[in-house]
C-alpha cells in the first residue's frame, strides 16, 4: 500500500498513519518528498482495505501494490487451469470449447433439434436457461425445474455438457443434480451468496462479468467461489454498459488477454450479450478465437423470432453453422483446435 | 411498439410483421413512407417485447412507446406515495426524512453512541449493515443477527427506525424481525429472487440504484416488489459507474427530479456512497435537499478510520451535525422540512 | 512517482529503473517489499510521464503523486479566482453569476427581447452561439458575424456582459472584438490550437468541460489557457457522457466541490446541456446552487419550439423567472448571493 | 420521424404538432392508440431535428427513423470504399493495410530505422505525429515541419505511404504537402472548422473515433469531410472510454463490422491507442484482422522507454515482426491478405 500525504501534512498526521500502518501488522516506510510525503506499508496483508488510510487526517489518499485476489491469480498459480465439464471435454487447454443453445429453455422439442445441431456443427456444451433472471417482472421467468428435466435429457442424448444458470443460493443444489456446469449471470456475479453456495458445489462454474464490472471486480468474484474450495471456474466475458446504443453492450475483448495475464482461470467469451444482435455474432466469434479465448457461449434458436427471449441475438441453425465453419480456420491459425 | 423496417424490405417481410403484431393481439397500423415502411403495434401489452420483432426478416429496430412498468408509474397512480418508516414518520411528505449511522454495525457501543448523536441532530432513521455485501472474500462480512439485536436496540432506545439490508432471499425473514426497514442494495438490485423475497414482506423497502442500471431498470426492480403486493417502496440514488475517477461512483442528482416525473414512489439519495468522499458529502447532501429529494442516506462513524468499512465516506459526529444545520435553510427553502 | 516492479523482476531491472529515474533529475528511492520492489521517484517535475517508466522492462505500473497541472491548482493559489465579466461584474466571489440566452443566436428581435427578460429577472450576463459546432453538416450551423453583432448591440443595451463560442483558433480575434467572454464548447476542450489562442487573448475564457474528460483533463486545458498567460479562466460543468439515456448527459454535480478542492478557478454550471430536458433544468439550478456553483449558464429562448437548435432544453421566459426566484433562498440559504 | 405524445395530450397539442410536422415540409401522419397518440411524420429532411418536437408542448419524446448521415451510408452507395494511399496500395480492398511507425516523429535516424523495419515486415503505410495534440501543456508536442520533412524522406525511401495527424484547419495545407494521408484525431473528431478543411484537401483522411463518440457521430463527422467533396475517407476505431482503468481505453471491436452494416468506408483499427498496453496489442491485431478490419494503425518504437510519447503502448521491431507474422495466417483465414 502506497499512502500519500496532503500537501502540509503535519509530522504529527505522519506519525499517526505510520502507528496504523505498523498496528495492522505492516512495516512502515516513509519517504519524504519536495512536496508532499509518501508511505509505503509493507507486507502481504489482503484484509487491509485502501479505505482504512484515506479516512484518516493528513492523508490524499492511498493505493494498493497489491491485486486483491490470491487464488485466481496467476502469480500464486503459474499453469493455466483447465476446467472439465463433466463430459470428458474440458476449457482451458488447446481446444476451444463452444456452448451453445437457446436462450431460454422454451420446450422439449426445440431443446432437442437445437442439441442435435449443435452437437453436430462441433460445440461440447449445451446451454439453456430454465430459471430466467429477466428485467421485467411481465416477462417469461422461465420453465424451472421442468426445463431442467429437458437439459438433462437432451445432454444425454447427445453428449453435450449441460450449462444452466443459478439465480439463488437456493437453486444450487436443485440445478447441480440435473447440469454439469453451474453458470452464474452478469446481474448475480456479486450476489455473494449464491457465489459461496456455488464455491460449496461440486460442479464446474461459469461465471459471467457484471455488465459494469471491473476485470479485478470479476476475479475477485471467482475469488469468493474459489475461496470456498471450488476449484473449476471459468470467466466469462460478456460485453460491458457504455454510452453506445448501436450495440446491446460493449464488447471488450482486450478484456480476454487482460485476464490471461492476471488469472491462470479459463476465459469464456459470450458475442451473443455481448452485441444483442445476430448480424454482429459471427465476426465476433472470429475475433474472440483469434484473440486468444478458451470458448465461446452463443445463443442458437431455430426459429430467433419466436423466441420467448433475445430472438434478436440468436443465430439460426445454418447461421450456428457457418459460424463453426468460420472460426475452425480461426482457430489454427492462432494454434488451437476446435 | 412501433417497428422499422429495413429499406428495401419486402411486401412478404412487411406482411409477415403485421401477421405477427395482431398474433399477438396488438392491432397494426402500418405507415408507407419515403424510405421506409413503418408499423405501429398498438395496444397495451407490457408482456411484449421489442426482440420479438428485431429478430423478424426485414425489421431494423423496433421501439417501445409505453414504459415497460405499471405499478410504479405516474401514470397509474398520482399521488405522491408516502412510506410509513413504522415509528410515526413517513419518508415521501413535506417532511426530508435523514437516516444516518455507520456503513456496518461493528460493536453495540459504538452503534448506540452513534443511534444518540443521529436521533439529537435531527435523524428519522437508524442505518447500518448487519449483512454486508463486500467485494472481497477476505473483507469484513458483517456481525449479522447479533448486528441486527444491536441495531433494535439502538432503534427501541432512541425511537430511531432501524434501516439495514438483505443481502439473500433467505435474510428477509430474519431482517424483517429486527428491522423497520428493509434496504436491498445496488449489487442486488437485480437479484429477482430477493426483490420477490421483499414484495412478500410486510416491511418498507429502500431500494437502492444499481449503479450501471437505467432510471428504467430501476424502476423495473420497484415494480417487482410491488407486483408481490409490497406498496411501501422508497427508491434511492446512489451514483452511478462511469470514467471519473476522483469520485468513487458519479452522483446523478438529476436522477431525482427525473425519477419524480416517472414515478410516485419517494426518491431517497445516498451522497456517502455516491462520491466515496467525506469532503464532498455535505455539499452534497445540500443540493440533494435542493434538487427535491424526499430523504437522505448519510453514513455517520464515531471515528471514520477505525470503520471496518468505507470510512472514508463516513461524516464524524460533528461534521454530521454541521451537514444537518446546512441542510435546514435549504429545506425551507425549497418549502420542505426536517 | 511511484514505479511498483512486477513480481520476480531482476536486479538489473530493478537497477535500470533507477538509473531512469535519475537520469529524469528525480531522486530515487527503491523499498523492497515482501512481494514486490516498489521505487519512489522524488522531486518535482511535471513534464516527466508515467509512460516513460511503465514502457520500461519489469515494470507493472508506474502512479503519479503530483497532479500534472500547477497555475490551476489550489495549492499553488490558495485564493479563489474572480474572473471579472468586463461589466463591473465578476464571477467567483460571493454573488453567483447567472449568464443566460438562447443556444444560438437566431435574429435580432428574439436575441433583444430575451436579453432584457434575462436581465430584469437578475442575469449578469447573455449567452448566445454565433458559431455553432453541430454534430450535423446539414444542422444551422450558426450566423456568425452578424450574430456577433446583435449580441453586442443586446449586451451594450442591457448592460450584460456577452459570453459566446470560439470554434478554431481563427474565430478567437474576430470573437474577441464583439464578445467580453469566450466560451469554449465541450468538444473543443482538447482543441489545444484553440486553447492555446485564448490563453493568448486579453477576454476571460468560459471552458467547459468535454463531455467524457476527466476533471484532471479539464484542469489540464484549464492550464493550457493559463500557461499563456491568461489567467481569467472559469470552468464549466455540464454533464459527462453516460449509458444513462432519460437524459442526454449526465450531470455530475459531485464535480463542483471536487474542482473547488483541487482549483482556485471559478466553477459554473451548465443544466441545460447537462439534462437536454427543460422539464429538469429548474430543479438541477437550484442543486448547482445548494452545492457551491460560483455561476449557472442557462438556455433561454421566447418560443423553444421555434429554436434552431436545443429547444427541448430551453426555458421559456416565465420559466426563467420562476427558476431566478427558487434559487435567491437557496443561494441565502448556502450564504451567497445573487 | 416518429413523435410520441404525452398520456393526456389535448386535441390543440396533438393538431398543433401536426401543424408543425407539415410546416416543416413532411406529411403527418397520426395514430390514436389506447394510451397515447403517435404521430408518424413521413418525408425525407435530415436538417430536422427531433428537438423541434420535443421542445412542443404535450411531446412525449421523438424518434428519428432515417438515419442522419447519407453520403457516407450504405443505403446510398452499396459498393465499398477503397481509399487510394498514394503510393499504389489502397485501404478497402481484399489486401489488410498496415500502417506502423511510433507515435511521434523523435529525430531523423529513428524515424528511418522504423520505417525500413515495418516496410520489411510488411507494412504499407508509416505514421508518426509531427504535431502532438499532447493533454498536458509541459510534454512533448512534436516538431512540426521539420518532423513532417522526416516522414517525408522515409516516405520516400521505403516506398510507405506517409499518415500523419493535423491538429487544426491551419496545419492542413502544411501537413498535406508533405503527408500521403491526413489524420484527424480522437479529440479533433468533432472540430468542425478541421473536418472542412480536410474535406477541401486532395487527400485521403484517417478519421479517428473520439473517445466518448457514438458510431453515429463518428459518421456524421465523416459526412463533414465528405459533403465538402473528398470522397476519400477511413474511420478509425481506437477504443473508447469506459469505467474499465485495466486498460487505457475500452477496444470495442464489435464497432467493426457494425460500421461495415452502416457505411462504405473503411474501417481501420488502433489496437495500440485502444489499450495502452505492448502486451495486449498483439492479440488485438489478431482480433482486429479476424473481426473484418481494413487496416490496422500499429505503434512501433525502437526502443519504446525512451519514446517521447506513448512508450508503455508501442511495440519493439521484434514484437511488430512476430505480430506481423502472427495476423498473416489469420488473414488468410479470412479470406483476406495481407
Amino acid at each position: 500500500m502506497i499512502i500519500v500525504m496532503k500537501k502540509g501534512a503535519t509530522p504529527e498526521e505522519i506519525q499517526h498513519v505510520i502507528d496504523r500502518v505498523e498496528e495492522m501488522g505492516l512495516k512502515s516506510h516513509p519517504i519524504y518528498g519536495t512536496e508532499r510525503t509518501v508511505i509505503a506499508a509493507i507486507g502481504d496483508k489482503r484484509g487491509v482495505d485502501v479505505t482504512f488510510f484515506t479516512a484518516a487526517p493528513g492523508v490524499e489518499r492511498a493505493m494498493p501494490i497489491l491485486a486483491p485476489f490470491k487464488i485466481a491469480s496467476l502469480e500464486v498459480k503459474k499453469e493455466r487451469t483447465e476446467v472439465p465439464l463433466g463430459r470428458g471435454v474440458t476449457i482451458g487447454g488447446k481446444r476451444i470449447g463452444v456452448i451453445a443453445g437457446p436462450c431460454s429453455v422454451e420446450n422439449r422439442d426445440d431443446l432437442l433439434r437445437t442439441a442435435r445441431v449443435v452437437k453436430d456443427a462441433g460445440a461440447v456444451g449445451l446451454r439453456g436457461g430454465a430459471f430466467k433472471p429477466r428485467t421485467s417482472p411481465y416477462a417469461f421467468q422461465g420453465l424451472e425445474e421442468e426445463g431442467l428435466k429437458f437439459l438433462r435429457e437432451a445432454g444425454d442424448e447427445t453428449g453435450l455438457a449441460v450449462v444452466t444458470e443459478v439465480i439463488g443460493e437456493n437453486t444450487v443444489e436443485l440445478v447441480g443434480e440435473y447440469a454439469d456446469v453451474l453458470q452464474i449471470g452478469a446481474r448475480n456475479m456479486q450476489n455473494y451468496r449464491l457465489l459461496r453456495a456455488a464455491g460449496q458445489s461440486p460442479k464446474p462454474v461459469l461465471l459471467k462479468r457484471g455488465f459494469s464490472s471491473t476485470l479485478q471486480e470479476l476475479l475477485l468474484a471467482a475469488e469468493y467461489i474459489l475461496s470456498q474450495g471450488n476449484p473449476n471456474v471459468m470467466v466469462c466475458v460478456r460485453g460491458i454498459r457504455s454510452f453506445e446504443t448501436y450495440t446491446r453492450f460493449t464488447m471488450d475483448l482486450a478484456a480476454v488477454p487482460a485476464l490471461q495475464e492476471q488469472t491462470h482461470l479459463p476465459v469464456v467469451v459470450d458475442p451473443s450479450h455481448a452485441t444483442g444482435k445476430r448480424s454482429l455474432v459471427t465476426s465476433l466469434c472470429r475475433a474472440a478465437v483469434a484473440v486468444g479465448a478458451d470458448g465461446l457461449l452463443v445463443e442458437v434458436h431455430p426459429q430467433p423470432e419466436r423466441a420467448l427471449s433475445d430472438g434478436a441475438q440468436s443465430l439460426k441453425f445454418d447461421e450456428f453453422e457457418t459460424m463453426m465453419k468460420q472460426i475452425a480456420p480461426v482457430a489454427e491459425a492462432v494454434g488451437r483446435t476446435l
